[in-house]
């Protein structure tokens, strides 16, 4: 299923279209004519106009380049317009009604029609029972929601089984000042899923990395295959460890229980895993940001032994490794701060102090580490290392991620310097450690899967 | 140990005053003026004045009100100052300086000699090796931190083993808005440990909730003890569950290894345990806000299926009950939302609506419901159902806890309305879920251990 007219459309039609505001028809339609290309309004019962558009009676009728239809009219009568659709020439429909094939014997019986019209008429569907879809760079906003204009353009695409989740995903990056090359939430993925979806934004050249949240696909093998084969760094927010019984299957149709299996393929094909919406967007921003590392060790160097200890034991649960260092490494360390607190790996200096990013810069430059994680607690007087960090990210290949804690207004201006290095920053010791953990699990793709983890090994292939 | 005078002294002594900018008895100095009582300047080979103090040669010179030494001083003359604060009937202080029981066979001898002389002398000590502390409402840093006159003053009482740490938890808290009654860091705990904190901010007026930062300490079961006595609801972020080697070790002179048995005593006499600062956070402003939950049974109401898939998935694996709502609260939520997405417990709405708050008030009404999490999507033009939840907490006297997303700009003003009703608001599903789960955990106290978890019982009496 070609999705291209589905997310990068010349033209959109709104079925359903209403000029009363609240109704999902006059949503879509504010939020649709913020797009720079035509924008129709159909409704067979309107006439006169809607914002400045004229209502047409079927996408039949419509004179123009349109391309995408957002559907905004009740599930019944969703077959017969995808129908029309297909005869007008959309090959892209975004279809928002529920029930289908998430409410009972009827609704999948209405979903079999709905997509036997699609496969006809040769329409991508995204839904139905979705919020839609947005791609900020465009002023693309496919949906009915509210507040979606401000969620800032960037290099994150977020690919999530659940709308709610999606928006959930979308306000916590703009609030964090995080941009997204899209946002698609797939709902009931009729003929438009996770591999499509995934397939399309592997080749978008705004996203530099691919954010999923999945509740339990229909295809586990398929999308575990569509991510052995992408190119784009992905991430999952895998949810469903527990049974919550039939409240997932109420809600996007999904097949629950292939968890396991998801975590184990997404081990082996290097998806880093994560717990939570704002992990997905810690280590999605660390992906996208950094050099991708040459392998999975960590050097640690930290200014506050705490939360040193506490970022070693999360990295070591996570299953990192901290390398020793060099003796070579060891040495010029003892020679910057002689007698410093702790000198393996992690590096523990103590306090922070003017030679600080030099310790990170010789941690940065050993040859045993790929991937750097340092912490330190803003102290006024002495500040980041920013200087040093710039000259060490210009000369070594490899991830730096810093962690920090400290007053706002400080944290407000000096972070932005060392995120414009290309060096992700994070507020606490925890979040720090918990990117860096997904670089070390990207690191290791198509490295052999841990037996002892996987329990089996995982075929994307069968 | 008495550590009242500690914690609340009448007068400060800084020993190791200094006038130059930077020095450890300068920014002692600068912080400790802040406070509204005698502060005097201790140094034998400095004369005139700083900050309009003037210098005293020795702590027992001091002709005046003081009670509370801040050292500023090298470890090696730390046992002498203290046979000092001794002589002059100080009975509190502060040890900065390094290089006692976490330093090799020589510091432990020092510190040996630093506890007989407090000992003698009567002097609670706060380290070595410690950051110091901070009382906000007194204007009370004993610290040389820079920065921490604007942590804001509240009813959190953070103690922690490590000073960096608690700095980190402390700035944490006043980006977020939140309010501590007392930040200590602990340090190598010569002769005030876990117990003796726990203790004097159990009895403290202004403490509503003790948040412990454990890298595990030498007294397991003492502390342990000590959290089974107290009355003030206490939390922990227990560090140290893989091994960190020696750098642990280095750091505060703990004894590590002890983790399972915190954890296992911790669950047992109703301390939940979190995985990092701002989960200590979030969970410590729940059990501080809050009515104390009468049982472990969560009833979920969301307006968006996919977090609420994520919050039950989450509470589940945290050992929550989800139980049935009662055959009346499942009519009155049918009446108020005829052909409802899933009225079970979860109960998800589908989007949100007017009746919202109906909804969230018929749950918090059930008998079987202990605890309310509610997570609602911010939409504009419905926005959050505050006037519902206003009447709602006037009247049952159950923990309700709101987890959201949406437009800052949104979320900054409507959700102080809600925590002013005393109900604690997250920002993401999974912090809402967590905030929910250490509120299970502490209404779990007292009951008998879950010895699948546990392994084995834990007994804090021998």
């Amino acid at each position: 299923m070609a999705v291209t007219k589905l997310f990068d459309p010349s033209g959109i039609a709104v079925v359903g279209a209403s000029d009363t505001p609240g109704k999902m028809g006059y949503e879509a339609m504010r939020n649709a004519i913020e797009f720079d290309g035509p924008v129709y309004p159909v409704n067979p019962s309107a006439s006169g106009t809607v914002f400045d558009r004229e209502f047409v009676a079927s996408v039949t009728d419509i004179d123009g380049d349109v391309d995408l239809a957002l559907l905004c009219v009740p599930a019944p009568v969703v077959p017969d317009v995808i129908e029309e659709c297909g005869d007008a020439g959309i090959e892209g429909a975004v279809i928002f009604a529920g029930g289908f094939a998430e409410a009972g014997e009827d609704g999948r019986a209405l979903q079999e029609r709905l997509v036997e019209a699609a496969s006809e008429g040769g329409v991508a569907l995204l839904g139905p029972n979705t919020s839609g879809f947005l791609v900020p760079a465009d002023d693309l906003y496919a949906t009915f929601a509210t507040d979606v204009e401000t969620i800032p353009a960037g290099s994150l695409a977020i690919v999530a089984q659940s709308g709610g989740l999606a928006y959930a995903l979308a306000f916590q990056a703009e609030n964090r000042g995080i941009g997204v090359s899209a946002m698609v939430g797939l709902g009931n993925r009729a003929n438009v899923g996770f591999r499509e979806a995934i397939e399309y934004f592997d080749e978008d050249e705004r996203t530099d990395a691919i954010l999923l949240h999945v509740e339990g696909s229909d295809d586990a093998r398929g999308l575990l295959k569509t991510c052995k084969a992408a190119e784009t760094p992905i991430l999952a927010y895998n949810v469903g460890e527990q049974d919550v019984g039939d409240f997932a299957k109420s809600h996007t149709g999904a097949l629950t229980g292939e968890y396991e299996l998801y975590e184990a393929g997404f081990a082996q094909y290097g998806v880093p895993t994560v717990r939570s919406t704002a992990e997905l967007l810690d280590a999605g921003t660390a992906l996208a940001t950094c050099p991708r590392p040459n392998g999975p060790n960590v050097g640690v160097v930290t200014a506050q032994a705490g939360p040193g200890i506490a970022i070693t034991d999360r990295l070591k649960a996570a299953g990192a490794t901290l390398p020793s260092l060099s003796e070579e490494t060891q040495a010029v360390i003892e020679e910057i701060l002689p007698g410093i607190t702790f000198s393996a790996n992690p590096v523990d200096t103590g306090r922070p102090m003017p030679e600080f990013g030099d310790v990170v810069a010789a941690v940065a430059r050993d040859e045993n580490v790929d991937i750097v994680l340092v912490y330190e607690l803003y102290e006024g007087g002495i500040g980041y290392p920013t200087d040093a960090l710039e000259g060490l990210v210009a000369d070594v290949d490899k991830p730096i991620v810093f962690a920090t804690g400290g007053p706002d207004a400080a944290l407000a201006e000096e972070l932005p310097k060392l995120e414009s290095l290309g060096i992700p920053t994070y507020r606490t010791p925890e979040r720090g450690a918990d990117a860096v953990a997904a670089l070390v699990q990207y690191a290791r793709r198509n490295q052999a899967p841990d037996a002892a983890r996987t329990g089996e090994e995982v075929s994307a292939d069968d």
